[in-house]
């Protein structure tokens, strides 16, 4: 048999595997998201939107788009509701008339606090979960593979503003450090 | 501040970035699954328990359910609509008579063969997504650490029936290719 078609089986079974781990993966990881959001009356897209909002201290809809993973009119859609809350609101920039953008108001700000604030109030799967490979490796792990990937498939512009967006989080988790308030 | 403190935040920013890639990755993975099934008129459940019907030669609803990672409602619900295709039939086992079990029909095994034959007649962004890591690594990425959360999180039996089927997967393809039926 040729190195193609041998090529081909592996590709396959490598493929289905991924599909397998990354379902069962995601899947956990939208059950602590959703028990974690459920007080607030937000599902998952509108969560999302407001972490990079944000995170990214404002974000055009393109951008949350593409780093939420989600279509621009759910974005926008999303967005709408948001603003209706009172957790958003829609803005132009002077440097590009073209793009909407989004950023908080304090009460949407407020809410991502008091949200971070009561994290450690459910379950995370993905934590408990992840304690043994802490240990392991005294920290936790970091999927050098899987971001390799992400970065092939969604460029590098999408790993940019993660690294951007944890930045910021890990800042701003500085500032409520500082000042003690996480309850413990 | 405490280690308990600095503990909290970090397995914050962790399960955080565990969020984002699983969803980025997962929804890669989709897009790609729900091309490749599109010109069968299957949705991604109901290919998915196909899939485990083919690979466990055979299981029951409520494994189908566990490592599919779907409710045993959809499981079953969706098993009933591919019987009524002619595609799956239900069965009781001798040695097992509370469970329910399905297994593929000729037509379902068929069908299952026949996909796989036009896997690579769309695209698969997580092959592409991967060869960077393939050319590097000498082979594709194992995402062992990936494998070892989700062990913890869905149990050993969940990585052994994992195991089972892609045992039976790699079979299956050396039959078909010893047939050499892949097109080239």
């Amino acid at each position: 048999m040729s190195e193609e078609l041998y090529t081909m089986k592996e590709a396959m079974l490598y493929s289905q595997r991924i599909a397998q781990l990354s379902k069962a993966l995601w899947k956990a990881v939208e059950k602590d998201w959703q028990s974690w959001i459920k007080p607030y009356d937000l599902n998952i897209n509108e969560h999302h939107i407001l972490w990079i909002a944000f995170h990214l201290k404002g974000a055009s809809i393109s951008d949350v788009a593409k780093f939420g993973v989600m279509h621009v009119s759910t974005a926008f859609n999303f967005s709408k509701k948001l603003e209706e809350r009172g957790l958003l609101k829609f803005s132009k920039r002077d440097d590009d008339k073209r793009n909407t953008y989004v950023e908080l108001t304090d009460a949407g700000n407020d809410l991502i606090l008091l949200m971070y604030e009561h994290y450690h109030d459910t379950h995370h799967s993905i934590l408990t979960g992840s304690l043994a490979l802490r240990e392991l490796y005294g920290r936790f792990p970091e999927f050098l593979d899987v971001m390799a990937v992400i970065r092939n498939i969604y460029g590098d512009d999408f790993i940019e503003i993660f690294e951007r967006s944890f930045d910021n989080f890990k800042e701003s988790l500085e500032k409520v450090e500082e000042k003690a308030s996480i309850p413990q």
